[in-house]
């Protein structure tokens, strides 16, 4: 009578859901100065070297370094000045030995020229001469051709979320326009007798939707297009029609219902889920807290995911592993920073065999990170809205005590 | 002769810039569900209670927890079943002394129950009769009113930037709709002769505008509006008029010139930004690395920063400047969080009395993370583009050694 689960470690949850998951495998090309938190679809080289040309570091001048050698403040060098390398123009001056060319920071270097001495070690000493108090190496404040990177250097490998410095590498090789992953279209209901939408007033026995709007933007920040598709009643039927009009009308490629908090609803969510496609349900029930009543299935080549009702064990599970779903369907490698190691404020009780996220408050004490757990109940929204963020409790302690080191997942 | 500077220590030039710059202090109101990393622009207290009726948090019969008392395998409990408390509808059914009702996970408590069994405690003995094979205590299992938030408590302050659990905490309590800070618009120049569009072949001498799109895309991922308005050759009338047009033109809230490498662009820079309004320049030099030739000011009320043409200068000293600045014009309060604790896998040189911020990758190893310095000369982009994160080696230490802790900001 009661539900059975056949629960699954988050980890191996996760495998076997993102194993079912196809990518899209399409991919649109775009701006590069428009593509921020896009998906990379291709690897990409460097088509040409960078720097082109030998470049100035400093204000100064272009010398051939072997005239400045033993040059001092008490025995400067005196070079003739040949002129000035314009920005943004060949440096068509050369320099016979004896002479200096007035070069500006990212200026290009004449031909002739080793080595630039930084204005800061010369005085102009006649109109067409210079004394030089210090002597320079050969390439000493001279970027080298190449020396950025050289023509089919990898930059970044498909799979890579651009970052702002990104976009600013592609560009500087020229490639203004890259293939990225067409974003993912995640269709959102919320499900339930008992929930209404956000804006209404609620009668005895309602509550309002909020796991759309907090799954909805998750969605967004993963990089996928949110549909929040409103509410469902507790009717198989219903919800079952709801889904397939949707994956239809909205060409969906991931489907989540938010499936009420009571037995019921989910099991109906499983059911509906089967009908979407083989392979249907993967994982019933996940060992975590909050969270265990988690669905996952793959119907269609759509990822289908029934998360409970409950707001707080909504978020974590699709944070966990909806957004996880929405990197593989784009081909995304998933971010390589995802946690923070912090310290326990306070013991935390688990039970070995089940992995719990904590909401937590993160305080920086002389250099450390504290994790200051929050008492939460799964039911309860505002303990995630004063939370900084999760801490991890692994799958095989029965707690952790104040003091040991924790990895927290921060809700920046 | 050489340049002179001014130099200020970073966190002393931001406090200056910071408080020159006065909060834009215009509210829009917006869609919650819509708001997502927008910045609240009043305090948010809660309108009403939540929960607004006692839940069950579990499936199960809600009961006179008395009536449970003693209830064992062996001796269980006979109660009879008064009837079903349906979602979403007033529990219209009171439970006497001896009584049950069968309750959905979130369902509303008849008002004569005091706590609910869980449903695998428990077995149906005839129609209306089950048996309770474990005591509950009063409360047990059920979400008392008011438990997640009172009337009148805090939820939010002005300033709060907000993320996906504050939609739902909000939603929650049916605030729909929020008064949010405008997003300020943030136009952004590259000036220098020598720098072309990214989509433009070079010649010799000439090199792409990459700055325009790393500076664009941090305002962007900081809330505001970018506006890349092309490139300024290096004449000072032209500067000038492009600057003031820019402001009239696009009501433009703060202005960025990428100011060319060499000393001649940075000090016309100067002269543009004190021709446009008090007080003018503010900071003319920070002691940081990379940045150093930074200038900072304000004028007719707007934020005006100069960068280093070098990409690695222009996208760190405006990550650690510029973004601060579109805060203040939102009124915004920073990330709470905004900095990873690591360990450096090498020694690292500096100078006292110079704050730099050190390209690094970043490798977690036995839950520590490790932060690699990545050597790098500030002309280079590519330092950023494999880069984790930026590690700082604070004002007052001439260097770091390996092992040590260092504060990382990641580069996500």
């Amino acid at each position: 009578m009661p539900e059975f689960f056949n629960l699954l470690s988050p980890d191996d949850a996760r495998r076997r859901f993102l194993d079912h998951i196809p990518p899209l495998g399409e991919a649109e090309t775009v701006p590069t100065e428009s593509a921020l938190g896009r998906v990379l679809a291709a690897d990409t080289a460097a088509p040409q070297v960078l720097p082109e040309f030998r470049r100035s570091s400093v204000d100064g001048y272009a010398v051939r370094a072997p005239d400045t050698f033993g040059a001092s403040e008490s025995l400067p060098a005196y070079l003739r000045l040949a002129g000035e390398v314009l920005m943004g123009r060949p440096a068509e001056i050369d320099i016979a030995p004896g002479e200096a060319a007035l070069v500006h920071t990212g200026g290009m270097l004449p031909d002739s020229a080793t080595a630039v001495v930084m204005i800061e070690h010369t005085q102009t000493t006649a109109e067409d001469e210079i004394e030089v108090r210090r002597p320079v190496a050969d390439g000493e404040n001279v970027i080298q051709v190449g020396e950025d990177i050289q023509p089919g250097d990898p930059i970044l490998p498909a799979g890579h979320v651009l970052r702002p410095q990104d976009l600013g590498g592609l560009l500087a090789v020229g490639i203004a326009a890259i293939p990225v992953a067409r974003r993912p279209r995640v269709a959102i209901f919320a499900t339930g007798d008992e929930v209404i939408p956000p804006d209404r007033r609620t009668q005895p026995g309602q509550v309002r939707d909020v796991n759309s709007a907090t799954v909805a933007a998750l969605a967004e920040r993963a990089g996928a297009i949110p549909l929040r598709l409103g509410i469902l009643p507790d009717d198989f039927e219903v919800m079952l029609a709801g889904a397939q009009a949707a994956i239809e009308q909205h060409r969906v490629d991931m489907l989540v219902l938010s499936a009420g908090s009571s037995v019921s609803v989910r099991d109906r969510t499983a059911e509906v889920f089967d009908r979407l496609g083989a392979p249907g349900v993967l994982v019933h029930g996940v060992a975590t807290k909050p969270g265990k009543p988690t669905i996952l299935a793959v119907g269609g080549g759509r990822p289908l995911m029934g998360l409970p009702g409950n707001p707080v064990s909504a978020f974590v599970q699709f944070l966990m592993l909806g957004v996880p779903g929405i990197y593989r369907l784009m081909g995304a490698q998933e971010p390589r920073i995802p946690a923070l190691q912090a310290r326990l404020t306070a013991n935390v009780a688990s039970v070995a065999g089940r992995e719990d996220y904590v909401p937590c408050r993160l305080a920086l004490r002389d250099g450390e990170w504290w994790a200051d757990p929050i008492f939460f109940k799964s039911n309860l929204i505002f303990t995630l809205v004063h939370a900084d963020g999760l801490l991890k409790v692994p799958l095989n302690q029965a707690g952790l005590e104040a003091g040991e080191w924790v990895e927290v997942c921060p809700l920046g």
